[in-house]
């Protein structure tokens, strides 16, 4: 079992053989479960796509899964070289649209392009995110400095887009949580961030960030618990990747200890482990790269 | 000890003895604590105070301090006859100044007047919000209905506007926290809501406003780390009223239990003997108004 794997990361050696076994039958217990190989075929879009974590989605979902397909959306197609590069070698299985999480209407747009050529989809990975932009956001390490701007403007970008993404591809997903591969759900995966947490905030700062991915990790689980009583056959879970060595990260990379900067590569790798190996119980749930849970 | 008779409330009379000898040997291991006589004098600001909880605040502070004096702000002092009706009765303890969260200069214009005036502040209580407005902000009852501007709204309300006013009346706060009372700390004490609970959100819904309250939340544990590390004397909790018989809920009270709706004066009057009894511990915390903490 795959599920296993990842949570076997939070287990000493000792233990593992009883907890291997006490989690082969709870997982018999569960209403349904998946493994990777149910994951063959299906659409996957991939919105904020045009470098670091999104890219790497992309690529890592192309080459690992050869009968999928991917929807990669980016505000400025045009200028995205490794979408371009992908598209080079996955001619067929690659599709690049244009969106903007702050406009509305380019969300639709992807939205109908996707129904068109597809019809649903199976999992939509909403990667895009602002942590700092010259002089406009910078993450604040007082409250002296903090700005309404740079509170609106990572709110709109980080908490708002996700969400409206969702709406748009929510009637999508919906078909494709029974169609397109042998999974019973579609999956929804918004990148969080640990410092998103509230419970787990020890060092202050970084206002604007923070409170817009406490308030993404709230929205998730309000649509969440919409998804569950509704029964669609939908699961939307929240992921913190690590601090990954991309532009965002690289302004503020100074602090992370030794081993504690991930490669894309690595930190995608374990982020599609726990989307491979998702349950039902797990909907509105928020993981870290290694499967442990993060306190709201 | 104050203190004991909010705590008290969550315990059942057979376990209350032990637990008052227990409790009261935890209080003198505490760093400090206050009681509600040191409350007396000093200046109190509260903001959004034209109607509902807000007034009431302003109410009871006056008529329970009578050596305080109270900072009233609204976005329209003009037609705030609740406020005037206070000013009749007690003209040299109150002030009424226009603040409105979505425009800074006058959370700026406020913080002159106040510091020109007083000097400091002791206590500062964010009671501003909204939840609902006609033609722009409806709780929304499914991910369908959710709007950008919806979002964008509550958000820039209930969330940057209190962190916008504590960052200006944090120079006051820090001077009133060792003078004006017998009290070591001011207190910051902002308005949040069950509802912005992401752990205990079990019925989704209200995107707008419990992302809203969610980032709030985590803004104010964000300031609390700082003003700890800093050794501000200020404190600033998260308080949860109940459901109160105010404006901001009137059209939403039909599902609330029998019991369950309290008057603004019983609600005001629970919030006012967390925040008298306020420990340094309490800092960054989130209390509904019977005293217990609410998870993140």
């Amino acid at each position: 079992m795959m599920q296993f794997v990842v949570q076997s990361q939070r287990t000493f050696m000792a233990t593992r053989l009883s907890l291997r076994l006490m989690r082969s039958s709870m997982t018999q217990r569960a209403s349904f479960s998946f493994s990777a190989m149910k994951w063959e075929g299906g659409v996957s879009m991939v919105q904020g796509a045009s470098r670091g974590i999104g890219l790497e989605f992309v690529k890592q979902l192309l080459e690992n899964n050869e009968k999928g397909h991917v929807v990669a959306t980016c505000r400025n197609p045009r200028g995205a070289t490794g979408l371009h590069d992908l598209k080079n070698k996955f001619v067929e299985r690659l599709s690049i649209l244009p969106l903007d999480v702050t406009v509305e209407s380019t969300i639709e747009e992807s939205a109908k392009s996707i129904r068109e050529k597809y019809g649903s989809l199976n999992l939509l990975v909403n990667a895009s995110g602002i942590l700092s932009l010259p002089d406009a956001l910078q993450p604040e390490t007082t409250l002296t400095k903090v700005q309404k701007s740079s509170l609106m403007l990572a709110y709109e970008v980080n908490a708002v887009g996700p969400i409206l993404v969702i709406k748009h591809m929510w009637p999508l997903l919906k078909i494709g949580g029974g169609s397109g591969t042998e999974r019973d759900v579609a999956i929804v995966a918004n990148i969080s961030a640990r410092v998103g947490s509230i419970g787990d905030n020890r060092l202050g700062g970084w206002h604007s960030y923070r409170a817009s991915k406490s308030a993404l990790n709230q929205l998730n689980k309000t649509i969440s618990v919409e998804f569950a009583r509704k029964k669609d056959p939908v699961i939307s879970i929240l992921l913190h990747p690590g601090t990954v060595d991309t532009d965002l990260s690289r302004p503020f990379q100074r602090n992370v200890p030794e081993g504690k900067l991930f490669t894309k590569e690595y930190s995608v790798q374990k982020l599609l482990h726990i989307i491979d190996n998702v349950k039902s119980s797990d909907n509105g749930k928020f993981f870290a790269w290694d499967g442990q849970e993060i306190p709201w």
